[in-house]
């Protein structure tokens, strides 16, 4: 692991953007959004996928210089094209439109097809909040957890993002459907290591803490059973059906070829419903009520959604961004 | 158990609402909202709850001729004051506005405060989708639910309601973000039964299927750990927030007692996006292809959530509504 400069690596990856085709303005922003990722510690999805994500331009999949356009607008409300651009900017330009519709309206909502994989959800949470907004997005995705009762994976793990505006720091809710990613059964396998819960059965349809017999058999647990494999669902019919766009059970099961997403913004203006003085003191207080619950072990209080992101924001931006030095040289080599 | 036409549900309860001071209507209204709980199979909220709402008019919590008030509204969202007002006819009223917000705007997004327990959340889930809308609303609750990492119950099982319209039976998914109600660990303990997955830890703080000793730790599980303890906290903060209204934190622990709780209500009018066909066709095809994703259980096939819904009901009118007969004699002597 090494540490880097932001905006060495911001303007490396832009450098990389810039030679396969996008545009300059667009080529800082995309590669600010992963850098960012990077900063904030979501480390799966920020410098570690730039390798992918330039994959996916070179399969076709990811359209450098395509933009949202626009399909239906009424009120409140709109529908985009993605035109399979990229997800991360894509996402960008609808949350922004979202904002944009909340503040004339109170609430707007945002819908966009044949999109790209946004990369860190996360993002879209903190812009809105950014804007003293709050924000709801979710995607879909390839389908990679069973129904509850099933055998192959044909529902999403569609993260789902909820922001509340913080001065003291926003709380931001990123969280995929599946109890664990794939790409985190797979480190707790290499590592030898059992989950700290269930993740999902065995072959013999057994649950099971074990990430290798998980892989084996393909059955990852969405969160609450039945539960998450409900929510998972609605998510899914909501973006597709909204967008006029893709559903999970369309999206095959190859992440390089996972192109053509359906996602949906919706952004409150708390101002909008009444002082925000007032709203935010509210925010505070569960905050703080969260605060003096007793915890379990004393060195580990209770967190918040997102709490632990400035802190780790800030060290990174003094420290430098932690990259793996052999992802770093993959990178460089793009 | 006895089943018992409908009708005589409705006109028995709405007797017992009106002599406690409803108006006509309203009694009518209150009572078909719980004999339609029962009708469709969620024995929990809906004739069985009866006892505990004319408890709750008694002791004062439940004011039964308040309606909501008008507090603030801009654009497409509105802010209402419940006024302690029967949470059914309360959280009725609101989906009612949020849908004609919707017809004007394409979404609608409404607020309450100062409300009471809204008995079975799928409830507006299907008033939204026989309007032909998507409906999301949820609730906080009393604090029941530790958070990630702490001893005692601090977050709600805040229950979490979305809707999508299908001409062949709505799509409603209503969950609660606990993994198993206090109601239901009660009653797995008193047939001395294990829960078929972990549902809580004991004073341990081990995680146990043992329901007995998780209602003597009072530490159920949120859906999915540590993610569902986020959800429930932003669904908390958003509903408090938006409506300047009460948080989980300040609702005590006496169920008899928990007045005056926050709910949002999200609607989006599918037609103002595009053609109905082609998004209805849309949700058809995704149940379809769960209806094809193959079953661990041949005998068990997948089922969207409220599958079972239109099938329970049509048999409930068909035959009676099933009510325990020790319930009906309590019901009868209220």
């Amino acid at each position: 692991m090494q540490r880097i400069p932001f905006s060495e690596v911001q303007s490396t990856l832009a450098a990389i953007l810039m030679r396969l085709g996008f545009a300059e303005a667009r080529a800082q922003h995309c590669a600010r959004l992963f850098a960012e990722t990077t900063r904030d510690g979501v480390y799966s999805h920020g410098v570690a996928r730039f390798p992918r994500f330039v994959a996916m331009i070179r399969n076709g999949n990811v359209h450098v210089d395509s933009a949202p356009t626009l399909a239906a607008r009424f009120g409140a409300v709109e529908r985009w094209q993605g035109n399979r651009g990229p997800g991360n900017l894509n996402a960008w330009f609808c949350m922004d439109r979202a904002i944009a519709l909340a503040r004339e309206h109170g609430i707007g909502f945002v819908t966009l097809a044949n999109t790209n994989h946004w990369m860190r959800g996360g993002t879209y949470g903190w812009q809105a909040a950014d804007a003293g907004m709050i924000g709801i997005c979710w995607t879909n995705t390839l389908p990679n957890v069973p129904a509850w009762g099933g055998v192959e994976p044909c529902l999403g793990n569609n993260p789902l993002v909820i922001a509340v505006p913080r001065a003291a720091g926003h709380v931001v809710l990123d969280m995929a459907m599946s109890q664990f990613s794939y790409g985190a059964l797979e480190s707790y396998s290499r590592r030898g290591q059992m989950l700290p819960v269930d993740g999902g059965f065995n072959t013999a349809g057994e649950l099971t803490r074990d990430p290798a017999a998980i892989l084996a058999s393909n059955r990852a647990l969405p969160i609450g059973y039945w539960k998450g494999a409900g929510l998972s669902t609605v998510l899914d019919m909501i973006a597709a059906m909204t967008s006029l766009g893709i559903a999970t059970y369309q999206l095959g099961s190859d992440p390089l070829q996972e192109a053509g997403t359906s996602q949906v913004f919706f952004v409150i203006h708390p101002a909008s419903l009444g002082p925000v003085d007032q709203s935010a003191h509210i925010v505070d207080e569960i905050v703080a009520s969260l605060h003096r619950s007793p915890a379990a072990q004393p060195d580990a209080p209770i967190r918040y959604p997102g709490e632990r992101t400035l802190q780790i924001r800030t060290e990174n931006l003094a420290l430098g961004i932690p990259v793996d030095s052999a992802l770093w040289e993959q990178v460089l080599a793009l």
